[in-house]
């Protein structure tokens, strides 16, 4: 499975403080952990006000490119930062996110014909995030559409099919499972990358849930998320869903996981 | 989901030899933990020769039904000891198992017309477990129409799908899915119950791998399970897959399991 570390993100409260202190060791900590947890990607997020968002993201990209060689997905909904971002990555970052949304189409679309890069595209427009499966569609084949034409190819689409918290709407699953469903179906060449851990939000012991659902979405068509690397009951779960799929040829990766000490059992009792 | 505990079975050495000992407080310690746990059927599998099989056999429903009202999932493939256990039981009993072989079909079925018992039903028959789902499903339709014969309701019918090693073969998740998914398509009224760590045989941390197959197989239509109801994970793992497929109302059965410390969550690194 295809994943980004969701770890160096601005609007988490003490990663916003080692950006505003620039504190160094900290991100490069965060970076290394993430990339030990086993990662494709490792999303920077400044988290800051477009005025100081450029300065910051430059710096988060530097500074995490310094401890590793990890192709980086430059997070921000400002052209300008991205801009600026991409003239300092080693490799080809991925670009989180595009939209439907009129402006940022506008803003992103050229950066990413521009500069060839991957991008998560996620299923929202103007009019907000849609409730049911059908709406999601329509945007999702429109913004799809609009990004084969800026000369992206299928497999560098990353569709984000925005998944909702359970605990506002216990059909959230259900709708994000049926859109997965409906992608899988219509675009087979596209990727299918979710920020994860939406689905659980507000409920308790969040990673049961975010598990449960990690099963159910690779089983219907998803090849990848935005996730917390470190947790290694996530990336238990990742594993065993793959074994169960007859994906693990022999069981390697997951007996080879066990034996590196990278499998995580809940108590029994 | 309905659960049948599987741990008073005396092809367990430790159950074994307290059943040999008639060892009243060990088994009715695994009866009311597994009864802690959640249960609507205990397990009560001697693991005798057929001739020491009727007394050891009303030997453990005495004992269980000593501490539990929970009814017993009567496991034996000898008819003349579950005849003998019937006469024992205080609430009707879910026979475990009845199958396509010609002699188990023709000793038990009578059984479940006169004493209107539930039964799980293997899929196999004479020539052994069969490798495929299409052959699979030959045996369960006419398994399924001679209990119907018998007066049995569909209601009363638990398919077990006979799931095989996934260490063995690593097609086995998918074929025992595929299995699940026609029966459930084909016989909407029938329960669909398998024993579960089959799946794992062989594998190391097995309720990791057994997680991931159970959320799999409720998706697809399993209904129950005969699974180790101590298991926390896995007891964690059952009511997450049903707040992710909207069918825990507001959440309130995960909600109550937290609060009630019945969560157990794999550490994090």
């Amino acid at each position: 499975m295809l994943i980004v570390g969701e770890k160096i993100n601005g609007t988490r409260a003490l990663v916003a403080k080692a950006i505003a202190e620039r504190d160094t060791a900290f991100i490069q900590d965060l970076a290394k952990k993430q990339v030990e947890g086993g990662v494709t990607w490792l999303d920077v997020n400044a988290g800051v006000s477009p005025d100081k968002e450029n300065e910051a993201l430059i710096w988060l990209v530097d500074t995490v490119q310094a401890v590793t060689d990890v192709p980086l997905c430059l997070d921000s909904a400002n052209p300008g930062a991205l801009a600026a971002a991409i003239g300092h990555v080693k490799k080809t970052p991925l670009i989180n996110s595009i939209s439907g949304e009129t402006k940022k189409l506008a803003g992103i679309l050229p950066l990413l014909s521009k500069n060839k890069c991957p991008a998560i595209a996620q299923a929202l427009d103007d009019t907000g995030i849609p409730k049911d499966v059908d709406s999601r569609m329509v945007i999702i084949r429109r913004l799809i559409s609009e990004i084969r034409q800026a000369g992206v190819t299928d497999s560098d689409i990353y569709v984000d099919p925005l998944i909702m918290s359970l605990a506002t709407n216990t059909q959230a699953g259900l709708i994000a499972l049926d859109t997965i469903k409906l992608i899988r179906l219509e675009f087979p060449g596209v990727h299918i990358m979710p920020a994860l851990s939406n689905v659980s939000f507000g409920l308790p012991a969040r990673t049961i849930i975010n598990q449960a659902f990690l099963g159910l979405a690779v089983a219907v068509g998803m090849d990848g998320a935005i996730l917390d690397p470190i947790d290694k009951g996530l990336r238990s779960a990742i594993l065993a869903v793959e074994v169960v799929l007859g994906r693990d040829r022999f069981c390697l990766n997951y007996n080879r996981a066990f034996r590196a000490g990278r499998l995580a059992v809940a108590p029994k009792s």
